[in-house]
């Protein structure tokens, strides 16, 4: 696969949400980007509330922005705060830095896309990003 | 219905699709927004363009924000340019004033929600949000 | 080739360099951008003005951004002025829509980047895009 | 030389590019700004993440910004945050504090510009930064 089209994407939300469903997780946003870090698409579950669509890119475009899961920025924040901090300065703010972004890969390792989860715990949310990439056949770095 | 729900948010999306290859259109981006301007959905078609999701975005946004579809803002940025650049002032420049954002209301007339449609001319994408919210069996609001 | 990678994007602007020293064209600034709207390469001739960089950008963003070369935002900047405002607002003014900024295509059509470029008149910086995008058997849309 | 020109800046890249491969680095951005912060060249490796263009430059802008390399603006970022966090409100954000970003003299003292890498570690990405500057025979200011 070149990019990251839209049936794939369609069926990452739809594992990620059975996931959910089977842990009893909270109601979901899931958000899946490009490699380029533009949405491919987005789906928030009834009851999870506003700015969760904004949490979920911010966490997609937070792996794609570096090239790794945000696991990764979210231990940065906490061992070097000024470098997550100016990062999301450069960046507009448009980064969330806590688990919940996995960066999606090919069998050889390209990145072809990530996906942003948000509505549960962070763990949770990685969680659930991990069986909707699993779901595809491709390969998840959670940083 | 009380709030325009993910399901009938995708099914909106669906026969948006479906109408759109019908009369062959070129590759669309939908947002469905809530009656709060959030999003539900979003799908972004192979080969729809990387800031069609904005587009969209700013659609659905701008029939929300004023309360009837964009068709309304088109006329109004062609009749009275300062009362359109001003919204987006006030907007943050969220809105975009061209046909292809619709209004989503139930039997009442109450507002549930907008959906927003990009990548083909502004009138086939209209047209391919009214197919969508016709087959939920909601009304259209085109401005 | 599934991106526009480093030594391509250095080819396209060593090869619009010479165009532009055989056209006698004032100093260019010249940005390669890949399918995501991200930068790959950017060059600044000596003497090309200092916001020549975000200028060549917004060239070569714009044409990313609704998927064929700025000549057809420049229309529609002309036609339909509401709706380039309205674009250059969900971009966050990251577009300058005027010639100069032409999208890449691989023979099947794929989009794999935009070159933009700026410092002489709009037909020229398009024609030196031009030579840049042939000297690597790649496929031009100017709009 | 008054100004730092497009051809030494071309060579300070390939200079650090060199240097990176001898060491093995991950993918590097490079970013070479002229003594006005403004680009004058800069390049993205294959498979250097999308937002590294912005981090290469906030480096480099940041060393500018204050006259020394960024390795001062790390230090300080840990011992006074609340100034670099003031810098980069008064600079909007433009400015990553970590080290990678070096100022570029004349043997004169006189500040030609300078450079800002990122993609490996900080320390790894100032080691290319002090490649590339010495291979033009100008002198290095880390901060």
């Amino acid at each position: 696969m070149r990019k990251l089209n839209l049936s794939t994407a369609q069926q990452i939300i739809s594992a990620a949400f059975e996931k959910a469903e089977a842990l009893g997780l909270k109601p979901l946003t899931v958000a899946v980007m490009d490699d380029g870090g533009h949405l491919v698409a987005l789906a928030r579950q009834d009851g999870s509330s506003i700015l969760r669509p904004q949490i979920a890119c911010g966490k997609a475009f937070g792996a794609l922005a570096v090239g790794t899961g945000t696991r990764f920025l979210n231990t940065a924040a906490e061992v070097r705060p000024h470098f997550v901090q100016a990062l999301n300065g450069v960046a507009g703010g448009a980064i969330v830095p806590v688990p919940g972004g996995v960066l999606v890969r090919d069998g050889a390792g390209e990145v072809l896309g990530a996906v942003g989860i948000t509505g549960d715990t962070s763990d949770n949310d990685e969680a659930a990003a991990l069986a909707g990439i699993a779901s595809v056949g491709l390969e998840a770095d959670c940083g």
